[in-house]
């Protein structure tokens, strides 16, 4: 490890946020910046240069910064906010306008060692448009670094689209893709846990493992926003970005070493691998009634507001997939995630198989096996199901399941994890791509997913009714029951 | 499991218990049975015919059994303590005279349904006699079970003389040998984890595991039984019975079923495959001098009341065994047991091979790698210690020692775990054999250990010394450390 001090003048920054005055901005983004103040990881010559379209002033917008701060968790200190906002300018800003650009450039000379980092928190549309400009202006050089936001484009063709514009003005070398999935610290813990420990390193694969299940639910609904997500599916919104890069992080063949180029090597290893998804038998796809959430009635995808009353999008989809390669032939990866289900809950549960001979009390055979269930949200944390003897002399031979919790948060009293955004601008700081997406992950993931969209237009059937407020429609369940499993949170 | 109703009948009991005056037997025993009884487990018709030399009449015994239940943590409850003390029958006895056995036999009649368990707490050299009068007075017939108190001899030679004086009345499934270790909680729980559970029973060899501890410490010295001791030594004391069967748990192949006879073969074929040692190289036998002990000044072995200033008896012993099969060929199990050492600890180390390549921060190589830890005493528990990522973003690529906690006491709140003597009574009364020791463990224990007590008299050398309060001689520490090891609480 590198001693800071020793990487500190390589990390004087000049962070344009385009798009900072949008929510992703104002309630992830300049928070985070802010942490890494207080960590002190901000180096004193590093600068943010806020730039959108509203008419803010520098003294306006902070003042709106400041207030999202006072609503986070983490009361803000007095001292680290005036040497924070001090770092912050704000610049109003038509992306289409070349002379903006040069107004950019002469803010970017005044401090001519700093590396510019280009936060592109905008619509893919506009990354073609701001990467040309910031090229030719002069803003931008080979040291750059260009850190885009999700989503990038709704199909193999259109991400290709947008990453071809990119790379016409910047290297891969250059280009952050995020996923925030990959900045929690429980999905940095998987890694961990995969690859320092003999203990579970030594049955990550079909001879031990006997199913894996990946879960993103969501309790929220459409919120004011349905236009656009009808136009994407849950399939777009979250199978095909967080979900895979789940899946890789659990299935990859263990890398050389932790550089960003033999993880993801491994990761686009297994995307390569995910095996062809057959939709009458291994997908479910859903769209939510009406029903309760949180104790409400809720009304259902077609009664939201802006409905179209006749759409077949999906709010949500379960998938048997098969990753066909030596670690996981045989081993099925169930994907499922939803809207409006009962809870927020992001897991995945790496179920082992039974030992091969039972001599405990018949009547416990049932008892589910080993598992290890990674929480990423709400609380991030890890758990090992094992079973142990059952206390109580009359409880002869019996067994009990017992959790071992390795929560982060308990262990260490009141310690902080950093948020996802933290710790990629964190990366993106010093240079470290390990945690962001290559073009080949996106778009191979976008392959095996437009296979999926294609097949179902083919079909043309509507989506499976399924209640606000409960697990996704019957045949999400069916989907593993089938196969003598059961999701782990209605076993 | 049989509903517990249905084997109620076969439990009536007469517990004949010889040595009824003694330490153990009011200390551990008394307080056991009357702990059964607050579970429900006795039934209406059970009795015990306290047995000693001692002229108690039985209110005078029941009078001195209540003192010590008042001792204990769990208080008496009065109803309870009707029905228990109403079950208790004082019978002094000269062992050695016939007519006695005739006076017991009448008691035996009143109750010609209920089964006779004669339980031993006697020294081995009456064993013959007693049984011989059982048997001849009718006391006893096919029925009988005997449990039987360790020590059961000092060697192969007079452990198989007490054995043959046994069998010479019963037959081997009567006879129940008292090893109090296999009563505890955490041992059985060993049985658990390791065959319910593939997580482990996966990694349980050569091939995962890089060695094996096993400590029982003790923080007392010779109290007021020096010359006792002095005849055995701490081989014969601890390591012949307790750490070979610790050793025996551990490392036994998975048995077809939980029968008593599928485990102590299983057991058998361990002890059948422990490795000639060769003192010179692989033991270090300690003695312990004047030091300090939990804050106090204490002197040494030989200056302790009542000792004989030349003897050369070992008070600790360290040895490197091995047990030369399949499973564990290459696999060291390293031994340590001693009086005045730091702390009372009974505990089981299994360590965990590291995985084969290591990629995180290389100033942390050196981190331990997997071990679970088995707690016997004081605090019964397991411990997982696995590797996770240290939290904090400057601490990149860090890893960080998770301890994984299963302490069944604090999991169960207050839930009561039962004394070992609790488990073995109620065994016995079940007839179940699976935790206590076959004649041929036993005299393949003291096979093993015989051989290092002939070549320790051979070599005639002194133990070496080490100060009362330390953890053994420094030779202990290179025993280990010589493999590229250190004992576990040293680390």
């Amino acid at each position: 490890m590198t001693p800071l001090k020793d990487i500190q003048a390589s990390l004087d920054t000049d962070l344009a946020l385009f798009g900072a005055g949008g929510d992703l901005s104002l309630r992830k983004l300049m928070p985070a910046l802010y942490q890494l103040d207080a960590q002190g990881l901000l180096t004193p010559q590093t600068r943010i240069i806020a730039i959108a379209r509203e008419p803010y002033t520098t003294d306006s917008f902070i003042e709106k910064v400041s207030e999202k701060l006072k609503m986070g968790s983490d009361a803000p200190s007095d001292e680290v906010f005036e040497r924070f906002t001090a770092r912050i300018t704000y610049l109003q800003m038509d992306l289409a306008d070349a002379a903006n650009y040069t107004t950019l450039n002469q803010q970017l000379n005044e401090r001519p060692t700093n590396r510019l980092v280009a936060y592109y928190a905008l619509p893919a549309s506009l990354f073609e448009i701001v990467s040309q400009h910031l090229k030719t202006s002069g803003c931008a050089d080979a040291n750059t670094r260009i850190v885009a936001e999700k989503p990038i484009g709704h199909d193999l063709e259109s991400s290709s689209e947008v990453n071809d514009a990119l790379a016409a003005c910047f290297d891969e070398s250059q280009i952050y893709r995020i996923d925030h999935y990959l900045g929690k610290d429980t999905v940095q813990n998987l890694i961990a846990l995969r690859f320092a420990n003999s203990l579970f390193g030594n049955i990550w694969d079909e001879r031990s493992v006997s199913h894996v299940e990946i879960t993103v639910a969501e309790e929220v609904g459409i919120e004011g926003r349905w236009g656009y997500f009808d136009k994407a599916g849950q399939l777009r919104d979250m199978v095909q970005n967080h979900m895979l890069q789940l899946l890789c992080l659990v299935a990859m063949d263990p890398p050389a070493d932790l550089s960003a180029q033999a993880i993801r090597d491994e990761k686009v290893r297994v995307l390569k691998a995910l095996g062809e998804v057959d939709i009458s038998t291994d997908v479910v796809r859903g769209q939510y009634g009406a029903g309760t959430s949180g104790g409400q009635q809720v009304p259902g995808y077609l009664q939201e507001e802006g409905a179209n009353k006749t759409s077949s999008t999906e709010t949500f989809v379960a998938i048997k997939a098969r990753v066909n390669n030596w670690r996981w032939s045989g081993v099925p990866f169930y994907l499922r995630t939803g809207k409006r289900l009962p809870e927020k809950l992001s897991q995945i549960v790496v179920h082992l198989k039974p030992a091969p001979h039972y001599i405990f009390d018949a009547a416990q055979a049932h008892l589910a096996g080993n598992r290890l269930v990674i929480r990423i949200q709400p609380d991030e944390g890890i758990q090992l199901q094992v079973l142990l003897k059952d206390q109580g002399l009359e409880k002869d031979r019996r067994l009990r399941e017992g959790p071992l919790d390795f929560s982060f948060r308990e262990e260490h009293g009141a310690a902080r994890i950093p948020d996802a955004y933290e710790r990629l601008l964190w990366e993106v700081l010093q240079g470290k791509q390990s945690l962001f997406v290559r073009r080949d992950e996106i778009e191979h993931a976008w392959r095996w997913c437009d296979r999926l969209n294609e097949a179902w237009a083919d079909a043309d059937e509507p989506p499976k009714k399924y209640a606000a407020g409960s697990w996704g429609p019957s045949a999400a369940v069916a989907l593993i029951s089938r196969d003598g499993f059961s999701w782990h949170d209605m076993e």
